[in-house]
């Protein structure tokens, strides 16, 4: 199966700082990016600092291509998203990462897909704006609109990540427990509660009620039946044996 | 009113690298969160480069609390939501912050939460695990799960900021063209089509289709209409005379 991210390039142009740089490596490699294109980089080349913050998404740094410009970058591209923090005459239309993020996805199978992120400092200019097929603007607090560069790139590229809907979240284990158990777990401490004097036989109806409104939140698989179940059977055997030693294996 | 953001406390605990402290405090601005705990820091000392990272978000930096540990820095918080990469017997039950972004809003208006990132090296550890009420899990590339603590703060600031719901994108400051506004349009770029020789009359119903497919996707707004508008008189302008120059301003 091909990856349809493979088919996205992000695009950095004018960047200033290999720490950045760094750190866009990473969070691209987070996302499962690989692309990247630097357009007319003006780097402080302390490429020391770019390796230390990629980590190791050095495949990602290694295999970054320069270009002069960004047309050259994108001139590949059939689509072009530019991210952009500021208003104006053609940045009307912008989108949200979120909005955007499917749609881009979408194109990507028709075509190559170019993300670009402007000069830390300035953003990009409005001749680099009008190369862009899409508009996107990252939503912020107003008070303070100015994202770092690897931070914005994060973003969209996590948006790309999740709206592909290839990602597995990990599974409970255990499975989720029948009602069966349930039941028969709420008998024990039933029982148990009324041995070790918790409660008396005439509050028992109404005190469950509480046991039972934690266990519906709390207990949810086999495995959590299987603790609770064991912490009634202890609770038992400690009450009849008043000496400290544990509960022989059974 | 109040801000529902303002009952959220980001908490770090054992964090290494100052720098890493001042891309929080910035990340946590941009997404409209203040209140910054570090819980058994192990900084590095490296306060110009906080404060450099940082950037414009001092306030949070300066306004940061400091704790001796975990149990202390969440002592107020009724929820606590830690944020971990490894699975296991007591991590099964993790959510991705976008799925447990609204709860948590939820919950924050009932009292103080708190969302937990562990060291850059290590994580938080099973007794610190232990503490949190709800995990999350940062959906990322199997390929490279490791994620920069700031940049993991960001996606879960992130997600916590946009589904408060209280972002306002910004909105097109051209009213959306009417029809007949487009009929118009259509109208006066079929009449100029004729008279620049670009298609006969017996071709214009078919060509026009082209044209207006184009206009479907890209004329929008109330300017859009009078931007192409004005191409066609200029353009009409332009082909009865000859010469180079512009159409007097009418």
């Amino acid at each position: 199966m091909t990856n349809i991210l493979d088919n996205i390039k992000i695009v950095l142009v004018g960047t200033l700082y290999c720490g950045n740089l760094g750190q866009v490596c990473r969070a691209m490699a987070n996302m499962g990016l690989n692309n990247l294109a630097l357009a007319a980089p003006n780097l402080d080349d302390d490429w020391v600092m770019a390796e230390r913050f990629a980590v190791h998404a050095q495949d990602v740094l290694s295999g970054r291509i320069v270009f002069n410009s960004l047309q050259e970058a994108i001139a590949d591209c059939a689509f072009v998203a530019g991210t952009t923090a500021r208003g104006g005459l053609y940045r009307q239309h912008v989108k949200s990462p979120r909005e955007l993020a499917p749609e881009l996805l979408e194109l990507a199978s028709q075509g190559k897909v170019a993300i670009v992120f402007g000069r830390e400092d300035k953003g990009l200019t409005n001749e680099e704006i009008a190369c862009c097929t899409h508009l996107i603007r990252i939503p912020v607090d107003p008070g303070y609109e100015s994202i770092n560069l690897s931070q914005a790139v994060l973003l969209c590229a996590y948006e790309l990540f999740t709206a592909t809907g290839n990602y597995q979240p990990p599974t409970e284990k255990s499975e989720p427990a029948v009602s069966a158990r349930k039941l028969q777990l709420s008998s024990m401490w039933r029982e148990m509660l009324l041995e070790i004097g918790f409660m008396k036989e005439d509050k028992a109806a109404h005190m469950m009620q509480g046991i039972q409104r934690i266990f519906s939140r709390g207990v949810y698989s086999d495995d959590d039946v299987s603790i609770m179940m064991g912490v009634a059977r202890q609770s038992k055997w400690a009450a009849k044996n008043s000496c400290a030693d544990a509960l022989p294996e059974q």
